[in-house]
Formats: structure tokens, sequence, C-alpha cells
């Protein structure tokens, strides 16, 4: 196969794609959301993983980020590099995934590049658009404000299917004070949230996924639900987990005390 | 070097990095356009090459794609793969090369994904913006039109510094039928510029790159110059090379012989 078919291929299901750029309209009065993420082999997902979960794991790290933010997705772009051993059944099942949750979230397929390497790397960007300065930031966060997780935890050990939660996000424009998603273990990301506001965190109590420990809960990572933070008196889907009180900076805290951060930290788990 | 570390340091050079999302002002009364390119260790370059051509060069081939549609570039995401082999000091030249071309174009470096692979890949996405419905496409030739490049060919052997051909781009707006950048070589980008306009392409001679043959430029990737079309009467910059016929949809042909399509098939030279 040649890349000019693999392209005319890929097409059928994008008419986007064709020309140098994928030309789209820019959405009125609203601000742009970019975010992109690596799904590596031997990283992030093994050669005995099922094509079409990897295709759909890699798209919905990209969501996840918009849903962050509080807004939604419009076009993605889905680039990848084919190792040897990477046949066309499993490019054909690696779309499949892909295109499951394109069209669930009514994200239009904009490009992408191809290329090989000696391992399967894809990289999917997507571009998101929320109304004009109603993007969640990280940095909002106050003293007072109550603290909130999308769903239960537990990190990749124990999570099934990936649901980016855009309709989360979406109900938390105008009331969240601060929000992010959990990829890398909350007590990682949680200390993220607080150093960017200035605060730290209490939690009292964590929601556990089936058969999740505590100490997965807090340090495994994967879980891509959103945590964020409200003033007491704001009404916001989800389950209340501690809230936000002075001290150090980015310090996190379970029933008074510190939680060190052991959260995925993709340098110092270098291979 | 962890992980945060890592991102701090770029934000210090890049402020829109830090939440899940780069967020970003859309353009009004203009398209988006989308564009992303890998840059690969072992097929984009060799270890050996200087760290900052690198990066210049990964930036350059996806700006050379806006240039391509008569854009101009707004926002770019850089993600990479380090290797086991790349260092810090390697980094930092990298971004050195990524950043001299960003501040030379104003594009401004609005976030990306850093992992970890064995082999140093680079995925470059920019986001460009073109006044509404004006985008040069790759499918308005016509017979008749007469057929141009923005420089001298001759391949990789004898190009020395990629120079995206913004400027030119942007004066070939609603001038130009059709637009592409030489990235594969003339005679298979001619060929795909050709096939989408449903028309046939006559060569009648070819600037050459010093030293260069003219098998090089005819077959030799990486000239990153634009090739285009216009109508005979009206004015456009750069060097007439041919001009575009009747006949099979595609078929390319230098002085009445028809050239094969030997330009650079990602998928033909898998290692």
């Amino acid at each position: 196969m040649n890349e000019d078919t693999l392209i005319r291929k890929l097409r059928r299901r994008a008419p986007l794609i064709g020309d140098d750029c994928a030309v789209v309209p820019s959405p009125a009065n609203e601000d742009l959301l970019f975010t992109t993420d690596f799904t590596i082999e031997g990283v992030h997902f093994t050669r005995e993983a099922a094509a079409a979960e990897v295709g759909y794991k890699a798209v919905a790290r990209s969501l996840s980020d918009i849903a962050a933010m509080g807004g939604r997705p419009r076009y993605c772009l889905v680039s990848f590099a084919l190792a040897p051993w990477t046949d066309q059944r499993w490019i054909d099942g690696f779309y499949r995934g892909v295109h499951k949750l394109l069209r669930k979230t009514k994200t239009a397929l904009a490009g992408g590049d191809t290329s090989h390497a000696s391992q399967f790397v894809t990289d999917v960007m997507v571009c998101g658009s929320v109304a004009t300065g109603k993007a969640l930031l990280r940095s909002g966060a106050r003293p007072g404000d109550l603290l909130y997780v999308s769903g239960p935890l537990g990190g990749w050990r124990h999570k099934r299917v990936i649901v980016p939660r855009l309709d989360v996000g979406r109900k938390l424009i105008g009331k969240a004070t601060a929000c992010m998603d959990i990829s890398d273990g909350i007590s990682l990301d949680l200390h993220r949230l607080a150093a960017a506001s200035g605060v730290a965190a209490a939690i009292d109590s964590l929601p556990l996924l089936d058969g999740a420990t505590l100490e997965q809960a807090l340090h495994d990572g994967e879980d891509y639900e959103l945590l964020y933070t409200a003033p007491a008196r704001v009404r916001v889907p989800g389950i209340r987990i501690g809230s936000i009180v002075k001290g150090k900076p980015g310090r996190v805290s379970f029933r008074g005390k510190t939680v060190p951060q052991l959260g995925y930290d993709h340098f110092q788990h270098r291979s």
C-alpha cells in the first residue's frame, strides 16, 4: 500500500483530508482550545492491546483535556507512525476505535500525517472551542471552595473504558473556579491544581472504583475524571471529596496527613 | 529532570502552556488551517544532524503547508518523544531551532506533549488562518493556466535551508487557481495537483539549484518551494515552468515525454 492509496482510503471517512492543510470555519465569538497527546507503544499500550482500544484511548486522552477546559471538541488531527508489525488489519481496527469516539462526540477528523518508526506512535491533536473568556483554568481555586471529582477513582488497573467528561465540563462553565482532568493520579494532579492556584487542598474521602484501593485511587494514573473546585454556595455536578484551604501552595492532604506526589511522571519513568 | 520541571522550563518561552489546553482567540472572518508533520529520527534526520537544524526543519515542514494554502501561521504545538540518547543539551538546541523560525514567522508556541520512545519523534502542528473561502487548493487548475514554482529545485541533496514561502503564498490569494508545496519531488507532487484538478501538466523547463541535476529536481524530495497555477493574463510572482493542458488527469510530461512518479513515497520507502 502506498501513501496516496492510504490517504484515499482515509479520505473516504474524512472529507477534509486532501490538501496541504485542512480548511475549516473559525467559530465566531469563541476561544480556541488546542491539545495534543502522544499514544506510544511500550509507554501507553502494549502490542497485545486490541487495535480499536488503542485508537479509542488515543482520542479519549485528548478529548479529556477539552472536557477539562469546559470546551466542545471541533476538529481532530490523527497522525501515526506505523511500526514494522502493524498491518492493514491492525490500522483498520485502530481507525474503528478512533471513529467510534469521534462520531459519539461530533468531532470532525480534519487530517493528520503518516510515517513509520520502530514502534507504533500516534499523536492526536484536538481543536475545541469555548465561549470567549469562559475556559476553565487550573488557577482559580480559592480557600473555602469545595473540591469535586466527576466519578470514582482507581487508576488504569481498574478503569475499563475512558469516558471523556465533556458533558460535566460544559456544565461547570461559569460555576467552577478551577478544573483539570486526572491523568497522572489525583495526588500529582491535585498538587498541580493547588500550585497553579497558590492554595492547598484537603481531601476528606475518595470514591473508589470497584476493587480499587485508596493507594491506587491516589497515585495511579489514567482515571480521566475531572477534578474541580467551586464556591460552597454554587451547585455543581459530581462527588465532593474535600475542600481548598490556606496553606503551602500545592500541598495536598488526606484526612490531615500530607500526601506525597507519587503519580505518573512521564520523565521519571523513562525506560 | 521531571516532567513538571521540563514544562516550567518550556513555559518561560511559551506563556500559553500550563493548562490542559492552550486557550487562544479565534480569528474573526477567517477560515482555520490545520496541518501536522512528523519529524522522526532515521526517517527525516539522522543522529549526526545538528539539534537546532532538526527543530528548525520540523517547524519549517508544517509552515510550508500553511504557505501552500496562502495562510498566515498563528499557533503551533510542538510535541516530542525523547530517545535514550537525547540529553538536555540536545533538547535545548532543538528548541533554539524551533524558536528561531517561530519568531521569524510570528507564530505562537501554544503547547505540545512530551513522552519518550526508542527513537526521537517530534510532531509539529500549526494552526493558521486565511480570509474565509480564499484558501489556495490543489483542485482549481484549468487547461491553459500557466505553471509556476517559487524557486529553483534540486531536492534534499542540494537544499541547505528550507524557507517556508509564506510571503509568496499570501501574494497568490485571489490569483492562483491551484497551489501546493513540493515536499516529495515535483514529479509526484505535480501529479497530485493535476489529479486533484482533473487535468494534465506539461513542464517546459525547470530552474535548478546549484549543482543539482534535472533528475534530482524532478524526483528528489524536500524542496519546499510552492508549485502553483494561474491564468495567463494574471501576474504572479515566481518562475514559469510550463502549463496546464487537457489530457489524462494527473499526467505529467517534460518536453512532451511522460514523467514517471518517482518522488518520495513514505510508505514505499518503509525501512
